[in-house]
């Protein structure tokens, strides 16, 4: 305790006896958090990096993606290891779609040929890197087939700001093949972007400026992506929904009724492929037409143009679309007091190729962290409620193990699921964290008995130094952050397995890891091994270990809590931040549409613009109303009287009897009101009316996000029918908090 | 007059006959504005494009570095121009000493053998490109002698925060030769700087980031920098003084007292070299040591390390240390009122090479306004006041021509000058405008009063389309831009002529000039070349014929005002902003110390950092203390009164008679009185006190230098000391203008 001393001047002249006492847990009685600590330095003493060492480098071995021979023996492997761990195991095999590459074609035809390698070269110095026979093709998982020529024209990352750009300078991408480069957004934007403004096909590589050579030395000689690397990935629209794409909302077992593939809504209609840097030199190299604008330039040796022109490619794809077997490992735990209450721990265990980082230092703190587990239980401990580890398949080409297991299980989930927490790939460096809002007091909590490998100090003080000391911080800002308890947890968008469970049923969820020294560029790439892991990502393994203490904390005190430790208060704050958020963006799109609109009748813009070079004014645009935020802002002064209220009547409520059970189970269930019936415009399976992922952004979150991206796309009416469907389930979900605060006393 | 109604709200409602009136001008009585107006439409139509074109042709027809042969016939040309026009010219010559290269070898020793080739090719493109034997070689002028034998450390720009970057890295450049890249300063700031840390000699070389292909298709194929093309250049340390090392403060004529060299104040003691990429990149490339920060690195396609290691170089030069004789063209047309009050108009005539854009842009811009006028009295026309045309040598190695002239004829300018005007290079695209603020309003008229050749409205009004347009720009900030009848201009550093007239000897000034569409990479390279410019510059030559125009009008208003146009109340304004700038910043400094000292002594910083790496925290410096800023403010808000009561006054007083001739012999010698007697520290060359170039910036102004340096290098004594200098400086300067407002009156 003694740090918060020099943090906070009020906290000072506090009686010292108070800093004597042993820590306090959200949720538990003294007696109860003495004993929860001493469960936890128990759970600390049995974990070995020497052990997530190993379980890296067995699950390594081969490349394992979904329907794979390597993918069935990383499965088998960890139900093995869950079942010699004393837990109740089962595989959950869903039935999804996964097409794998049959045929890749990418050649310039003018103005000189250029037939692309598409292919990542073997390397002495990584012992997997050669496994050619095992390792899927370098491909963007879910490009239709196709087979398209065209001219190239270059579009920056491919989102729509670029195509504006675009159409400034009189560029129309209709019929012609576009080259995109990663970054910016996630990869399934690109096609997506490209496919809406009439481009045939899509190709995305990785610019070295973003990833390679400028970022640093290149593998092997040092961690980044070197000039054959290529970054696979999916590119299904999952911001429309994620799993298998014939089974919306549905589990996707042997026998569910399964859309036609050409009816699947997240599917795209022009082919699609990733390439290297060394593929994509030749082509941007041969491009005419305009210079690029300086942010739309890359580290390769030229000027970087736009064309379109002279250079045209042929692209050929085609792949092998089988129905594949997916194999979700459920291992449970169960509670020696509250049986039906589950707390869920997952990470994906399928990779794109051998995946040494992706997921498997996650993967590897999970099984490290439930072997503890195992170890208490065999010496006579039970969690109270129950434990239910989960590695996922299919993480990487929709994120179908979880999505399907959780469409599967959705009632029994609303019903028992106390909160799910995630991770992910996981390396050296920073504690991070982001989920439901109700959670951050807790898990702030659970940083602040972590101590950090390399600096001795705890996970979350480490956190607050980096930010403390990061660039571009205000004077004042920083002030506070240095005064805060709590450091804010971030909103989750997509990109991992927490997304069905938060965005789709509404389970409290969060997504932990550590990582901003294990900056490289083997991403989705061959080079993901575990020789590239133990000499750049987390050598000593010991930020692995750190990863199954935080995790492990959180799953246990969720476990054991005599209260769950849901603070509302957190999340009306958050709320609110976002709701001014939303009306100060509002106001300021007004003022600079309107000053915008003036600029240009009075031709400013065209003035302003070299005449030699086409750069048209931007479109002036319909004036912003005002929006009536009245609702929002009402349902959310209703929810700050009354999570202050619930805050005060938990810290009275007694820790055991008859109420808890209905407490507890009204607590874990709350954030569940949040959810809409409808779901979010053109895309019902969001649900939740605070996170999603971003149409536009993909894995990037939008908060509110109904309204806000009606405000984005300045779709005024549909913002105001979303400022009430928010207030609505704010007001829904103030009600029940309101009924447990009656209950509670 | 139509377009201000547009811009002002406050204006929509004046009657009609105000915008009725024909053009108001500042200085002129009604009846002489319309005298004027008429004179400048004369004017116009005698400048020509094709004129422009053909002294540009003329004098870019060989190389003309001072003391060559072209030099000279550049000067003659001149000279007999200018005679045949009408004026009484004459060559003013002073001795100057000027090192050119004799012997220059860099070569890379140690990891792998490299001999630079410090030589730009030839292009048949280029019709001068070739004339390999008049071309003065690639070097760094006042670079000493030297030959030196180091290890390489890559020093980013070579700036002090660059040097505090290393040192937090743990890299010392003492017995080591820096390699610094072109940008972000002034390039005599960064052997400057090298020198101080104890480098034994500094390589400067063009990235293509900033100055080759990232910006655009270079040479001949576009206008930017090939990977042969070497910016040359002065490595003197201006900021101390410029001119002649051997004769600072006084003219170097042949019998001046001269300086040793080695007791010249501003010459380097390390040898200094500037190369092109191609000879930078196998340098760079064989690197080691840590890896650059991002913003250190640049668009060469490998991973930027810093160094030291294995990486050695040598370098040997040796120079040519001459006394040279420079050829001032001084050009008068005697006023026929007031002889004795010189209006001045200067361009420099010296290249580094054949420099069609730097300087013979402005410079035949300069001379076809000096035809135009010649035209004007042969007309029977005559100034009222006396035109002195200045065509300067030497400005390249240290703004020589214009520096020793000013220096000999201090006395004689100080009673006669009523302002400089100067140009330089000059191209396509928007008004520049830098200088006193005392004539801000009176270049804004001028501005108002020439039309645009692209787009057909005033400079002035594209300008500030420009500006509004500018992406980062507030919304308030545009509106204010909207509103605003004037346009802020530029404060003035160093870098061209005016220099020694406003800096030194308090000669109202201002710089002019258009560019901005005129883009490349042609900077002090042999590629300045007429071919280049008239393809990619100004190929109509039409913004020739602009610059013409405006500095034409500049000076012919100047010549011609009944009462001469300063404005004290814009010096206030501006003064004022700077002022309160001050407080600001210190104010900011404080609070950022006090936060930084605390994060530092709890070690955020070390906690922050990445233990595998070194990076030490910053130092923590001494409190910041409050400074007694109120004798600078109270002598503001006296010239706030004074400057207000002089306006009203000024706009009352009768535009002819006895009174006339001292008023504005007081107002052109007002800005003198804000010169301090002993100058700036450690420079008492530089004797504004508002304006001066920066210590470490070179080019860049700082305003209120004295204060505003001391600040920066927290020297809390000096800038205190600084504060009652400015001020009494201030007052003194009011005192001036009090006892003008009691003539007028």
């Amino acid at each position: 305790m003694r740090k918060w001393v020099l943090f906070s001047a009020a906290l000072i002249f506090f009686p010292a006896f108070l800093f004597a006492q042993s820590k306090t847990l959200c949720g538990f009685s003294e007696a109860d958090a003495k004993k929860e600590s001493t469960l936890e330095e128990k759970f600390d003493g049995y974990l070995s990096a020497q052990n997530i060492q190993q379980y890296i480098k067995d699950l390594s071995a081969r490349p394992h993606h979904v329907g794979s021979p390597g993918g069935k023996a990383v499965a088998d492997y960890i139900y093995s290891k869950f079942k010699t761990w004393g837990f109740d195991v089962q595989v959950e095999s869903f039935y999804v779609l996964f097409p794998t590459p049959k045929q890749r074609v990418l050649e310039m035809t003018a103005p000189v040929k250029y037939r692309a390698l598409l292919k990542e070269m073997p390397l002495k110095e990584d012992g997997t890197s050669g496994q050619v026979q095992e390792q899927i093709p370098t491909y963007n998982c879910w490009s239709p087939d196709g087979d398209v020529s065209g001219e190239l024209v270059f579009v920056n990352y491919g989102v729509p700001d670029d195509y504006e750009t675009l159409r400034r300078m009189g560029i129309d991408v209709k019929g012609k093949i576009v080259l995109a480069k990663y970054g910016h957004s996630w990869r399934g934007i690109k096609p997506k972007v490209a496919q809406e403004h009439g481009a045939i096909a899509c190709i995305i590589y990785s610019d070295p400026r973003e990833d390679g050579y400028f970022q640093g030395d290149t593998y092997p000689h040092g961690p980044f992506r070197n000039e054959y690397g290529v970054q696979r990935g999916s590119v299904m629209d999952m911001p429309i929904y994620p799993g298998d794409p014939l089974t919306p909302g549905i589990g996707s077992t042997k026998d569910a009724k399964r859309l036609d593939r050409k009816d699947a809504g997240n599917l795209l209609k022009i082919p699609v492929l990733p390439i290297s840097y060394h593929d994509a030199e030749p082509l941007l190299r041969a491009l005419e037409g305009p210079v690029a604008p300086p942010e739309w330039r890359g580290a390769l040796p030229f000027t970087y143009h736009i064309g379109p022109g002279k250079t045209t490619v042929h692209l050929k794809l085609e792949f092998d679309w089988q129905i594949r077997e997916l194999r979700d490992i459920i291992a449970k735990m169960p509670g020696s007091d509250y049986p039906d209450e589950w707390v869920i721990r997952g990470n994906h265990h399928d990779a794109w190729v051998n995946g040494a980082s992706d997921p498997l230092s996650g993967q590897s703190a999970m099984l490290e962290e439930a072997r503890a587990v195992g170890e208490l239980v065999k010496t006579g401990w039970k969690p109270r409620r129950t434990l239910v580890y989960c590695a996922w398949d299919g993480e990487e080409p929709a994120l179908m193990g979880s999505t399907e297991w959780v469409e599967y299980h959705a009632q029994e989930l609303q019903e028992k699921a106390v909160a799910y927490i995630n991770s992910d790939g996981n390396g050296r460096g920073f504690f991070s964290a982001e989920g439901s809002h109700a959670l951050e007091p807790f898990i702030n909590e659970v940083a602040r008995d972590v101590i950090d490998p390399e600096t001795g100090i705890s996970v979350l003080e480490r956190l607050r130094a980096k930010e403390l000391v990061s660039p571009g911080m205000s004077v004042k800002a920083r002030k506070e952050l240095l005064e805060k308890k709590n450091l804010p947890i971030g909103a989750l968008g997509s990109g991992s397995d927490y997304s069905p469970f938060i965005q789709h049923i509404g389970i409290p969820s969060l997504n932990l890891g550590f990582g901003g020294e294990d900056d490289g560029g083997d991403y989705h790439s061959i080079y993901d091994s575990y020789d590239n892991f133990a000499r750049f990502k987390d050598p000593k393994f010991e930020y692995g270990v750190a990863l199954s203490k935080t995790a492990g904390r959180a799953t246990l005190r969720l476990a054991n809590a005599d209260i769950l430790p849901f603070d509302f208060k957190s999340l009306y704050q958050t709320i609110k931040k976002y709701s001014e958020e939303l009306i100060t963006i509002s106001d300021q799109m007004r003022e600079n549409t309107a000053l915008e609109n003036q600029l240009i009748s009075e031709g400013k813009y065209k003035y302003a613009t070299d005449p030699t070079k086409i750069i048209l004014p931007p479109p002036t645009r319909q004036e912003v109303p005002f929006l009536n935020f009245s609702n929002l802002q009402n349902s959310l002064t209703i929810l700050e009287k009354t999570s202050g209220s619930l805050s005060d009547a938990l810290s009275k409520a007694k820790s055991s009897g008859s109420d808890v059970e209905e407490i507890n189970r009204m607590l874990y269930r709350a954030e569940q009101k949040l959810l809409s019936e409808n779901g979010l415009p053109l895309r019902p399976w969001y649900r939740h009316t605070i996170y999603a992922p971003g149409l536009y952004t993909g894995y990037g979150v939008k908060t509110l996000p109904g309204i806000r991206e009606a405000i984005e796309q300045r779709n005024w009416k549909e913002a105001q029918q979303q400022i009430e469907i928010a207030a609505n389930a704010i007001s829904k979900f103030t009600a029940n908090l309101q009924t447990l605060v009656l209950i509670i006393k």
